[in-house]
This record gives structure tokens, sequence and C-alpha cells, in this order.
């Protein structure tokens, strides 16, 4: 049965074209009259104290407009935690200290980037060197140097959930096995450097166009450090080329930008090079997870004891929401009746980590999905039995966390089971052959209020005239990902009306419904797709009654917006067009228009997610036994996102998420010579091509959300964490070298092959 | 009584510091990625059949990227008066014919300005010549060429007045005098010319940049005379440097460039060049005004017999409005107990005259108040004293127009005659010196809606946020006249918070509040302002409730909105700050924000206005009796406004009507030969300049208009009649010389003295 007209249907991105023909302008593409061009001078030192900053050469420079240091701003520090303020740990330019290679010391704003960049140079930082640590090991010794004063361990957060009797779970158990896993850290290598441009309105306040995943996070983080009122601020987001986690916080250039352009009058911007991207940029954490799990002799899990640390480099960023999700992780995609997770966000002299797609699923993830098959092996089940036998299923609860709704993660197992050829292929592959299986669960979207924001999650407005089109505002970010094509979609439908008749405006602080948290934790699809029919089903409710009073219709009559109509389901002819019918509202209101709020924020669904996605992946390989190189000849996908809305952006995430998840599994990896960061541009870092991308198959799994908005919830998060461990367990069984220590590198293969 | 904290107060504008800076952004200075630059070819002829059009050349022009004619166009008639189909009669481009020298005849868009000129000479049009008329008397001639097929009489409007008995009126006065006037064409002259810039996004929707009093009229039109729906389209009106009238209609530059930006794809502007505007720019109306008046012999108005034949030129444009308030103006002023007006909007083969400043009262008022003082010379009476016997009064009614409300006209005219000594220089001035007066009614904005326009009037969204910030939004247009620091001083004075509390979005179809029908006929104070104060009244309910709640407050309890608090009116101690007040409202609203929509349509207020505005204005001149040429001494202005919203404000209108007062008294007209504008540059335009300006000296009586927002009423326009029949009225006084058709030129005073 077709229970839509518009969702469910490949309807182009609103973006497609422009980006297409390169008509899309990002924030490096704007230019305003008199702008100034800003660079940033990082610290040359992994932690230091600094003695001085000498400007005098630099600011005199012919064509620099202004030099600032961290001593000329308010000096208050921000971060994204604002419910647990002592979290804030970063000053948009370094105070007294700095802590990794890259900290932001001091701005310049020039005439244009040369100058600025020569300026740069000009200036004089005396630095008193500190030892630096960067790894997680030494930085909780009792002796390590202390990052930040206010954290004499270095551990700035400690998680722990605990339900069930994990003591009695393991004594119950009939085997028992603990693992360690580590795994690299890598980049967004979002194609869109960072970029801000700030102007300042007579009035004195700043309206910035940045390349941001979180517009209201920005627009009330910059105010607060700029000791300005948050409605004194505009953020507007202009296209951007990706985010991947890595634009969810205020950066430095967006606090310089503003206040540049309040000191000097004119309009400043910043562009991150490609090489400050790599070497100072916000990355995947780095884990070291330690996993003890029970089972029953037929696979049935009883008791897990999770411990990760995460190393979060010199600041927290977005590192505390990483620590709590990795516990909840872990508790997810199987049952596990007697749970315990500790989590550790600890301080290292690196750049900080942070958020980044999957939000600590792939890590936690990876030690789930790779321990799960050394158990299999050894209790001598099949990967996708001992799967089946402890998937979780829709109505099973997580303590603490939610109870799950709609639920097709076994459907998908089979599915990639038998798309696969699974029972075959695992049995009788030639050597140098694998075929290996990763599963995940996601979240859509975020319930714990870490921002503290005092507005609903998300918030729309729909503004419906009787020319029969409809104006959509949100604050829902598109970044890429397509959110303005689906929260077309989902109106379009809700109002029978076509995706012309929907004009959007979204992601502009200053004119779009307050707030809105952003575009991150595979919420924006639920939440503001939620908000969106809440307001429209406000507009419908006055359209109804319209037509009621029109037609003298019988209270019981049921209405509908069907095809540009509004009209009786039973008596189509008691109907007017969707734009008469408006007509007819504004006129029974005096002329005023029809304009409707909606707003979504979860409740009652636990402190984790509203709603949860599921999935499977098997990899197929084959390994150079010579080399030790990977080659992924298939994947095959089944996943549970609950209603597609657009199949053609479903598709397009799991072909990124697949991108993404080959590259963590293989080859991506950031190199660090103690705290600097060694390979710093796309010839180094080994990010797959679309040449390395292999053939793909994917089944969408029917299920239907009752919290998403017609039945949908997440699908762009969730698949960046199986193809790794499937990829990877692939691996294991064409060469028998397992994994432990991502990524799958054709030294540790051959290193491993050897060890056989 | 200080009634007002920030209404009455010199507050700064908010446009001010920019428009002194440079870098206030008008249309012209902008700039799109790939902009085209247009051009138009005009009509060389006054009434032409066109035969044939060759765009081949120009179009092949190297740069060249389009070139349209009227046939390539939907060929869709517009005009303002939507309410009257019949009187659209202009296309975008013309079709078949063309009917003034400047009719705009084809449209070429380039890579830059000097290749769309050279593609302009290469267009060869065929034209059949008519033969035109250039005035009124021959217009209506049985014979005359007839310039719209739909109006074989060249009349396009025909206006009837009626009320009371016009014929025993006559009969019961003692004194009877007809007198015919005529007044020359002056142009706007705003500083800004003409420019307009379309972008088409990727859905083929089109956002329109324009200098313009009236976003929401060209947004419904342009969509209308491209076939598209209203809201596809978007008009953002950006800074404007002066509109008077000038600027309140669909132009075919704001056509072509949507149109080309539409077919071309690329964003395309406009500019007119100062002698295009001065050329083929609207205009005032000349007119020819019979008016026949019976006194009773101690000075009282028994009857009125009033014929306007307005010079209309080719074209409707605003004529129709002109039209009707001309016989209003007519009956405004003073008490006419027996009224008949008959109007007459006739087509000529000149560039159509359309709305400016005054919108016909100039005209009207001129006649009626040199008429005064012709008939108080003959009856031996004071013109002071004649006007003051004369006088509308609070309480008189205005027969199908209205009942005056508050009126301040005989405390004006006993306010000029104290400060300028009337009654003793009006004797005793040497030869050669002479001393004047004039005086005017004017509308507040009108209520006749000939747009036919389904919205509000006017209408207001207020949005509070508990940093304490406000922001504004309405579809008004500040055009240089200052409405968007009234609006935001009536906000703050209503919210108790300051102008720094208060951003305002303004003048965006697509952002802001349906809708306003545009900055013209002094309308903007009082109708915007009342939507401002319905929208904050809105909001204090809320925020009232909401403290009600908190302090357990006795329903009886008065509260109100002060110094930024929301407090108790007997015990502020029970209080809130504004924005603490806001998150308590936000916070029983579970997080939604505190939003309210406003609107002002004038009801129950006749068809003309819902408040009238007053004044007197007496000048004194010296007349250099060799050359005829007038020195204006000093001017003395009282007026009445009601409340004085910004009295720097009032006072730069005041300046504005007096500069333009003094060219159309003295100096301003457009010389024609035939249908022919010989004076295209300020060079041969005589508009004086700020070393003309007269001392001047005024005085706001002090009024409550009831209708208007914190009881204030029109102060923009009223005052651009009364300072032409001051002078006049002063030469006369110096000279003998009475000028029954405007301008007092040299010429004129020097023939007329040799007469005496």
């Amino acid at each position: 049965m077709k229970r839509f007209n518009i969702v469910g249907t490949d309807v182009p991105r609103t973006d497609a074209e422009a980006k297409a023909r390169g008509t899309a302008i990002y924030t490096d593409d704007m230019k305003l009259p008199g702008m100034l061009y800003g660079k940033i001078l990082r610290s040359p030192l992994p932690h230091a104290l600094i003695r001085n900053i000498d400007i005098s050469r630099a600011a005199s420079l012919p064509g620099v407009k202004c030099v600032i240091t961290g001593e000329d701003t308010p000096k208050i520090k921000y971060g994204n935690w604002r419910l647990f303020p002592e979290t804030q740990d970063e000053y948009p330019l370094a105070v007294e200290k700095v802590r990794f290679i890259g900290d932001e010391v001091a701005a310049v704003a020039a005439i244009d980037n040369d100058t600025a960049e020569e300026a740069l140079e000009l200036i004089k930082v005396e630095y008193e060197e500190l030892p630096g640590v960067f790894d997680v090991d030494s930085s909780i010794l009792p002796a390590a140097p202390v990052i930040h004063d206010y954290c004499p361990s270095n551990i700035s957060v400690n998680r722990k959930i605990k339900y069930g009797d994990i003591e009695k779970g393991f004594a119950e158990a009939d085997y028992v096995r603990e693992d360690t896993f580590t795994m690299q850290s890598v980049s967004h290598a979002y194609l869109e450097p960072c970029s801000a441009l700030a102007q300042v309105d007579l009035d004195g306040r700043i309206t910035l166009w940045t390349s941001t995943q979180v517009p209201y996070i920005i627009q009330c983080l910059l105010a607060s450090t700029l000791n300005m009122r948050e409605n004194d601020i505009r953020v507007i987001k202009p296209f951007v080329g990706g985010g991947f986690g890595g634009k969810m916080e205020l950066r430095a250039w967006e606090f310089c930008a503003a206040f540049i352009a309040k000191k000097t009058g004119r309009p400043v911007k910043f562009t991150l090079s490609r090489e400050e991207e790599f070497l100072t940029g916000r990355r995947r954490h780095p884990m070291k997870i330690r996993s003890r799990v029970g089972f029953k002799k037929d696979g049935t899990l009883v008791a897990k004891d999770l411990r990760i640390q995460l190393d979060g480099g010199a600041y927290n960023a977005m590192g505390p929401t990483a620590t709590f999700l990795c516990g909840n992780f872990g508790a997810m995609l199987y049952r596990y009746p007697n749970y315990r997770f500790h989590g550790e966000h600890i301080y290292t002299n690196k750049p900080p980590a942070s958020a980044m797609r999957g939000f600590g699923a792939p890590q936690s993830l990876y030690a789930t999905e790779i321990q799960m098959n050394l158990a299999a092996e050894e209790l001598g089940i099949d990967p996708i039995d001992i799967r089946l036998k402890n998937a979780q299923v829709s109505g099973d609860k997580i303590p603490d966390v939610a109870t799950i709704s709609s639920c097709g993660f076994i459907e998908s197992i089979k599915a990639v089971a038998d798309m696969s050829g699974w029972k075959e292929k695992r049995k009788n592959l030639k050597p140098g052959q694998g075929i290996g299986i990763g599963c995940y669960s996601f979240i859509s979207g975020g319930v714990f209020n870490w921002f503290n924001t005092q507005y609903p999650f998300s918030a729309a407005e729909v503004r419906a005239f009787s020319d029969g089109t409809v104006h959509l505002l949100t604050m829902a970010s598109d970044i890429g990902q397509g959110s303005d094509t689906v929260l077309k979609q989902i109106l379009a439908e809700e109002l029978g009306l076509n995706m012309g008749d929907i004009r959007i405006t979204s992601a502009d602080t200053s004119m779009t419904p307050q707030a809105d948290l952003g575009s991150w934790g595979s919420r924006v699809t639920l939440m503001a797709g939620n908000a969106v029919i809440d307001a429209a089903k406000k507009i419908k409710e006055r359209l109804f009654g319209a037509l009621s009073a029109r037609f003298n219709l019988n209270v019981i009559h049921e209405i509908e917006c069907k095809n540009g109509r509004v009209q009786a389901v039973t008596r189509p002819d008691y109907g007017l067009t969707f734009g008469e019918a408006v007509a007819l509202v504004q006129k029974a209101n005096r002329g005023e228009p029809l304009v409707a709020r909606g707003s979504y924020t979860p409740r009652g669904k636990g402190l984790v997610t509203p709603a949860f996605g599921f999935g499977a992946q098997v990899a197929e390989v084959e390994v150079d036994r010579q080399t030790g190189l990977v080659e992924v000849k298939q994947m095959w996908t089944a996943h549970d996102c609950g209603t597609v809305i657009n199949p053609r952006s479903v598709e397009g995430q799991l072909a990124g998420s697949i991108q993404m998840g080959l590259g963590y599994a293989l080859s991506e990896q950031f190199v660090m010579d103690g705290g600097k960061t060694l390979n710093t541009s796309f010839v180094d870092y080994k990010m797959p091509t679309a040449a390395d991308m292999p053939p793909s198959q994917v089944v969408h799994v029917d299920t239907y959300e009752p919290e998403g908005p017609m039945g949908a919830k997440e699908a762009g998060e969730g698949l960046a964490s199986p193809t790794a461990p499937a990829i990877s367990d692939a691996v294991y069984h064409a060469t028998g070298y397992r994994c432990m220590d991502l990524p799958v590198t054709p030294e540790k293969i051959l290193e491993g092959m050897k060890k056989d």
C-alpha cells in the first residue's frame, strides 16, 4: 500500500543543481565592501606558558588593521556543555597558557590574506615550555603534567552506568572473555574548510555567516564570549560543505571575526587552510576500550563490563557527550541483562577530539562487534546466529535509556546474511578471501539537554498563502545532508501539496523560529520533522474549520489536505483548492495571514534518544597475502531507518558512511609525533576516493517509528559504525589476523599473518 | 506632564550613521556573481504604432546575453488600482503602441553597462507615427487622437462628489467668485535614481531588490505580470534614497530585471540615469482647476463647486487616486456646507503623472488658499480672520469622508499669525516686501482599498527574548522618512524598553508579516505604528499573566512595562526584569518563544483617512522689482501632527516640505516641447538647494489623535501644500501680482506688475 505521495519518493535535492552548477554560495565565497581578511597565530608548542606577546611589529605593518591576543578579549570560557559550566574549559584565544600545537594565540586582520600572513610572522611570543602528555596512560599518572588547573587528575569527565547485577551476571556465565581495543584518531575531512564572516551593524550588533552545524549554539556562545546579549548576535548558515561533527562548536575564528569586526567596524572573514584543518582540527576520539563479556553456552549474553578511556586532547570540546554516549552505545544493539560502564574523558596535549559522525559509536561498536565474533568462534556459533540470539527487539527496555519502539534489527541481520550468501561464503571462501559482519544501533537525536537551552529542541513556522504556496521557516541546518529537502517533503506530504509549492528559509537565528539545537546526532529529520508536522497540523485545523463552516459539514466529517485541495474525505465535492481555503481562513480573520508555529521537544523518552535506528552490514574482501593490501569486493547493507523519506538521500548517506567506514577501517589516521600531527594534506592523509568505493547493495527494512515524523528515524550516522568491524572481520576471515587496534593496515596484516 | 519616555525624544535615526559614513547599501551598490547589466530602449516618439522591432544585431553583439521586447513577455497589463482592473492600462514593455517619449520598448542585458548601451543602438524599431495630444483641452476634443483604445474619450477616470444642495448654497451666498488655476508638472527629484536587481533561485523563484516605497505592491504586480504566484516573488527594499510618491508602482525595469533573470538564470540589475529619470519619470500632475465659491457677507463659506482636470500623461499610474483625493482635499480644511466636485483624469502623450508628495493636495489647496485670499480681500476681511471663521474643528463631519477627530487647525492659524507678526506686517511692509499665508489639511494614510489587498493594511510581529531584547518585524518601508526609527520608538515606549533593546527587520516580503501597503499618503506612522502597538499589547498581556501568577497578584492589580521591568504599578517590588518575565512566559509554555502578531486596518473611518493633520504657514518675501526675483526671508509654520514621536524627524520632514514647496512655488517645472521634456538634468531643472532655504520657525500644536499610535498622525506630506500659496500670496502682497498659474516666475511677476 502506498502510504505517502511525496514522502518516500526520490525528490531531487533542493541544493543539487546549485552545487552541480557551482552557484551555491559558501561562506568563503562571500565578500563585503571593506572586508578584512583574518589569520590566526597558533602555538608551535604542545604545552607552554605564554610569558609575553609582542604585537607591535605586526600591528604597524601597512595594511594590518587589527591584531588581538587573548588579553584583549573578555576572557570568558566557553564550551557546549552549558548545563555543567565547569566543563567549559576553552578560551577563544589562549590566556596565559597553550595546551596543544595549534592552540589559538593571536589573530590578525588585514586588507588581504598575504598581509595578514606576513603579520603573523611579526608577532613575537615568548613561551615557557612545559612537559606534555600525549596518551591516556601517561596522562593519568599521578606525576603527569596538569593540563588544566581546575582538573589535577587530567580526567575531566567520569561517567558510570550500572544496571542489573554485574557480579551475579558473570557468576552465571559459562564463558567470559576480556579484550582490549584501541582505535586511532581520524579527521572529518569535510571538503569545505571552516570559514566565518562577521559584520557589525550600527547598533553594534553582529551578523556572523559561518560554516556551521549549529547556528543557535554559535549565537549563544558567541554572545557569552563577547559578553553580549544572545539576540544581539545573528548567525546565518550559508551553504555548508560538510560537517560530520566537526562544525558543532564555537571556534576561535568565529569569535575573532566577530570581535575584530566590532573593534574595527569593518567586515572580517577568516577561512582556514587545509593544513590548519588537519594540523589543529577537531577529530574523532582515539579510545582505549576494555570490554569483559559473559555468555551462556548457547551464546546468550549475560553480562558486560565496559571501561573506556577517551583521549580528549587539550579541551573538552564535545568529549563529555562522546563519553556519555560510549557507555550507552555499549549497552545498545544486544540485550545485556547486567551491565556496567565506566568512561573517562582524559586530557592530553593534542588537538582536541570531539564529535564525529557516530559520536562514540564507531569505537564502542567496533569493540562490541569484534568481541561478539571472537566469542562466537570460541562458542562455535555462527556470528549471524549469535547476533540473532541476542539482538534487541521492539519493546526491549534499556535501563535509564529508553524502551525501544520500532526495531528492524533482526530483519536487517537476516537480510544481509541472505543477500551476501553468508552461510555459504563464511565456510567456503578461498584463502585470502573473507567475509565479515558488523552491526549497529544508533540514536535519532539526543534527549539529554547538555546545552541547557530554554527553547524547544526544534521549531517550525508555517505560513500559508492564498496563492497556494507555503513558506516554511526553521532553524534546522542543512549542512549537505539534505534536511531542507526532507523537511519540505514532510510539509508537502502533510499539507497535500507539491514540492514546488513550498519555500524554505532555514538556519538564520534572527529570522527563523527559536530554536534548533543543530545538525548532529541524527536529530534533524525526527526533531525538525516533528516540529514541521506540529505547525502543519495547526494550519490544517484552521483550514478544516473554515471548510466545515463554508460547507456546513457535520462535525463528524473527516477533512483532508490532498492533491492541492482541502476536502471532506467522503465528499470531495465539499472542497476547495488549498489557496481558496487559505483565503477563506484569512477572510474569517479579517485579513490576518494564516501562520502557525510548531515545535518538538522529546519528553518521556528517557535520557538518550527518542528512537533507535538499526542495521547490519556484510563486507567481502580479498587480501593480497604478499602486500597485505585489502580490496573490499562488495558491501551488503540492510538497515532500519523507519520510513524512508527520500530514498536517494538515504542512499547518499549510506554511500558516505561506507566511504568513511572504509577509511576508518583501512587507511585513515592522524600520524602523530608526540603532540604534532604529521600528515596535514590529502596527499598524506589517506582518505578513500570514489575509485576506492566497493559495489554496494542495500535493503531498507520496512518499519514505522511512532515517535518519528511519518514513521522516520535516523539514517545518517548509524551506518558510520558497522563498516569497520565488517571489513576487519572479513580480513580476519581471509587472513586469520584479528585487528584489535584500528586501522587494519597492510603492515599489521602482514605482521599478524606471520604470528599465525 | 511628560506622557512618554522614548516617544517625543530626539532619538537618533537608525540609518543616520550609515548614511553619513557612506556604508548604507542602496540597490545599485549591490553586485552579485555573474550579474548582468540592463538597459531600456525607449520610444523617441510621443505616439506611434510599433510596426516592427529587429533585435538581431543587438542580440549578436558580443557580451549581450538577452534582448527582449514586449512581444517576448506575457503581455499582462498592470496598475495599482486592482480593485478596478479596467484602470490597469500599462504593459511592462510596450505592446504594439507607444504613448509617450520614453515609453519602454525593449530591454537589453549584457555583461557591462557599455555593452548594454551599445546594444540599445543596434535595436531597430519601425514606428508609424500618430498625432499626439499634449494638454487636457486638446485631449478631450471629439476629434482628438485616441491614446488607449479602451478609452475613446481620453478621460480615464470621472470622479464626482456632491453633498448639501449646491444650487441652494450659491443662491444664499452674498458673494460668489469663480477662478481658474493651473499648475505645472514637477519632479520628485529623489537623489537615488531607480534601481532594481533580480535573482532567480533554482526553484525558479525570484528575489528582487528594488528602490521602492511599496515592496508588497511590487511583489503582487510583478507576480501578475510574470504570470507567477505572489509568493514565488520576494521583494526586499534596501536603503532607499527618497521616493516622494515616485517609487510606488511597478515599473518596467523591475519587470525586465526579473524577466531577464528568469530567462538567463543570471542576476540582472537595472539602474536609471538621471537623464532617464527626468526625461521619462513620473511627476506631479499638472492640473486645471476651476473653483467657484460662495460666501456670506461676513466671510462664512456657503458653497463650493470644484472642477479639476488632471493631465495624466500616457497612463493612469496613480492618477485615479490623485483624482479622487483632489476632490476630497477640495472639501477639507474649511467647512463647506454645500459642495460639488467633478474630477477628470485625462490622458495625454506625455510621461505619466502620478503620486507625488501631497497626492493632489498641493494643487487643490493652492486653488483653495489663493481663492480664499482673493475673497477675503474683496470682502474686506483679513486672510487670517476669514480662515478662523471657516476653519474645520474637532467633531466636524465631512460627508462621505469622515468625522474629524483631533484638530489643531485654529491653534495653528493663530500661532503663525502671532509668530510672524501678521497683523502688523500685512499692513505695514515696504513696497517689494510681502507676507502671505497658506494652510493645509492632510490625510494620515488612505482607507479606500484601491489595491484590493486581502491582508491587513499593516502588520507587525514582535518576538521577545529572555535576554531583554525584542525583534520587530514589519513590512513597513523606511524610504528615508525614518519609519524604522519611529516604529522602534513606539515599541520601546510600549514595552518600557530602550531603543538599544530593539532590533527591526522591515520591508522584506518573504520574511516580514503580510502585509503592508507601503510608504505613501503619510500612512506609515499611524498604520504600522498601530500594528506594532497591537502586537506589543499581546506580548504585554502574556507578560502580565506570568507576573500575576508568579507573585499571586490580586486580579485588580494593574501591571506595567516600565524601565526595562514588568511590575505591579502600585507594588513595583512585585516585578521582574523584562527578560526575566519573558523567561517566565517561556517556561510556562514549555519553552515556546514569546511571539505575537499585530495588525491595523482602518475600519469605521469613512473612505478617505482615519485621521487628519492640519497646519498653517506664513511666508515673508522680498521681491526685486527690477528682476522679479523673489527672496523668501522667513517661514513660520504651526502644525498639528498629533503626538510628535520624534521631533527631529518631524523637523526634517518640515524642512524637506519647505524645500519642495519653495521649488514648486518659484522655480521647478518640467519644460515641455509637445511631448518632450527639455530639462533633463539638475543644471536645467531648478531645484532649490540648501543655500536657498529660508530661516524657519516652527510650532508643534499639542493634540492627541485617538486613532493614532500614542496620539500621532501624519507629519510628512501635509506640509508639502501650504508653502506655495503662502509664498505666492506674499509675492502678491509685495508686488500686486496674483499668480493663478504656478510657478511664480520672475517673468510672470514682471509681466504682472506691468499690468498693475
